[in-house]
């Protein structure tokens, strides 16, 4: 899987991850009114809403980006019916030719965390295969240790997936445990050399491991320091864009041959015609709102470019 | 949720809350048949085993127990049809009048984690508001710090819903992370203190806050040393038979009215055909076998009380 993103990335010269992350409030006017008079103030309607709007948006930059990042917290708290738009959602772009990163953030030990590892494995029911989720890869909580990751990494090598393990997250909070130092390094150094050691028996053509970490990208000089340590790890980098994050800034993330990482832009790609003077009238606007997210992928793919 | 939590313990005289972690393996086979055949080799087959499994466990202990917690992750394995079983399950949990921990552990930031805590929280369209989760309280990750937690404790509060925040896990890898000190402390104890912080507005009649912990059956000292540290939270303690840990290693875990604890106990009760001599023939063995589990619920209680 992390030598099929990074051919991609290379492809379209573009190390973006488009998050998708819908929220009831960022869905044009439009839509919002046709699934409301097709299926009432209900879960399947804003369901119908998130995977139209996603569509929408998929079909406007595919071309342009790598990969897309559901986050599956938007889906779930719809319930079963927005689940059923989290696995469309997948589906759709893996039509598309994207990879598929779930952003799922699971955690847990043994038989719990070999369950959730179906997320990347499937499952199997009398010797028939079901692969349910079909993610390419996903995100990991370190918390529980090794036993929590175990499971994962069966299925990175049995069947080519990826996971990117939480190591320095881009909030205000993250401080309060990852940053606390333990003989000297801070808790989340101690986490990125378990990431390391989890990924060593899984590198790639390029040099990067299938076990990947998720490091922010407003902590510029601990993205940096990251990336010396961590040669081996493909970076999963949020916070750019509406949670602060510049190009500028990830200059250091990358490695010497402009590799080594994917920036995830959520609200600053999927919502951007709320910003973007061309669809000022919400209530006018039409399926062309997913232009704006296209020029919104254009300028963070200039804006990067600039720091590979 | 807390309060209602200890009325019940209080009135089954019995701390434990049972595990519905089905896996395929333990599902009688007469079950297995039944839906094999109805539905053929796929997870709305698995999906209809679990729910009529976890139904006989309920209907077999719900006068003993007071509460309940499905583990998302074994039902999530199975995809839509999987999460369509837990919350089945939830349901019917709760119509037998169980409390029911949903044991999620998520754990994400800002609007992400407040789409999570929709599981506590339900959610609003347009005016209308669903409960599509139905958990009284869930499990959840303390890696991301404050951030990931508020969105919850407002429902705790709005909702008089709990948390069981991870501190110190029951698997052997916990150490990895949780045990490493900070300032001469483990890591966990630093958890803990956000955890009291945390929780400190949410008390309720009986002294122990909406805001609980998780901490593991099997690390004994640990589990005594953080009752004294903290006389208001509330511990869900994993662990109890499969996993090693016994009824008098619990001890300095209770206060001194006996309160403080509900013990979970999954495979140990559910699957507790698979070891009782009366149903050794498993090709025969009908709906009784959820007798076993009423036994070692019994047996479970026995144990827990000589140590209250």
């Amino acid at each position: 899987m992390i030598d099929l993103l990074i051919d991609k990335i290379k492809e379209k010269q573009n190390p973006t991850v488009v998050g998708l992350d819908p929220t009831y409030e960022m869905i044009p006017f439009y839509i919002k009114k046709e699934m409301l008079e097709r299926y009432g103030k209900t879960p399947r309607a804003v369901a119908e809403m998130f995977l139209e709007f996603n569509k929408k948006i998929i079909d406007s930059v595919y071309d342009l980006v790598p990969a897309v990042k559901p986050q599956i917290a938007m889906y779930e708290q719809y319930g079963l019916e927005g689940i059923r738009a989290y696995l469309l959602t997948i589906e759709y772009a893996k039509e598309k030719g994207l990879v598929v990163i779930g952003d799922i953030k699971r955690g847990d030990i043994s038989s719990t965390a070999k369950a959730y590892a179906s997320h990347i494995g499937g499952v199997e029911i009398e010797g028939e295969y079901y692969d349910l989720w079909k993610e390419d890869g996903v995100t990991v909580n370190p918390y529980l240790g090794t036993d929590g990751i175990e499971p994962f990494l069966k299925y990175c090598k049995e069947r080519d997936k990826g996971i990117f393990v939480l190591v320095k997250t881009s909030n205000p909070s993250s401080k309060e445990l990852q940053d606390r130092l333990i003989d000297g390094e801070p808790l989340y150094i101690h986490v990125a050399e378990l990431v390391k050691r989890w990924g060593e028996d899984l590198i790639g053509k390029y040099g990067y491991s299938k076990v990947g970490a998720v490091v922010g990208a407003t902590q510029v000089k601990e993205g940096e320091a990251l990336r010396k340590r961590m040669p081996n790890t493909f970076f999963l980098v949020p916070g750019y864009g509406a949670q602060g994050g510049k190009g500028e800034d990830l200059k250091g993330y990358f490695d010497k041959n402009g590799l080594g990482i994917i920036v995830n832009s959520s609200r600053g790609i999927i919502a951007a015609y709320k910003n973007d003077d061309e669809f000022a009238d919400e209530k006018e606007v039409g399926p062309e709102f997913a232009k704006a997210s296209r020029k919104a992928v254009l300028i963070m793919r200039e804006d990067l470019q600039k720091v590979m």
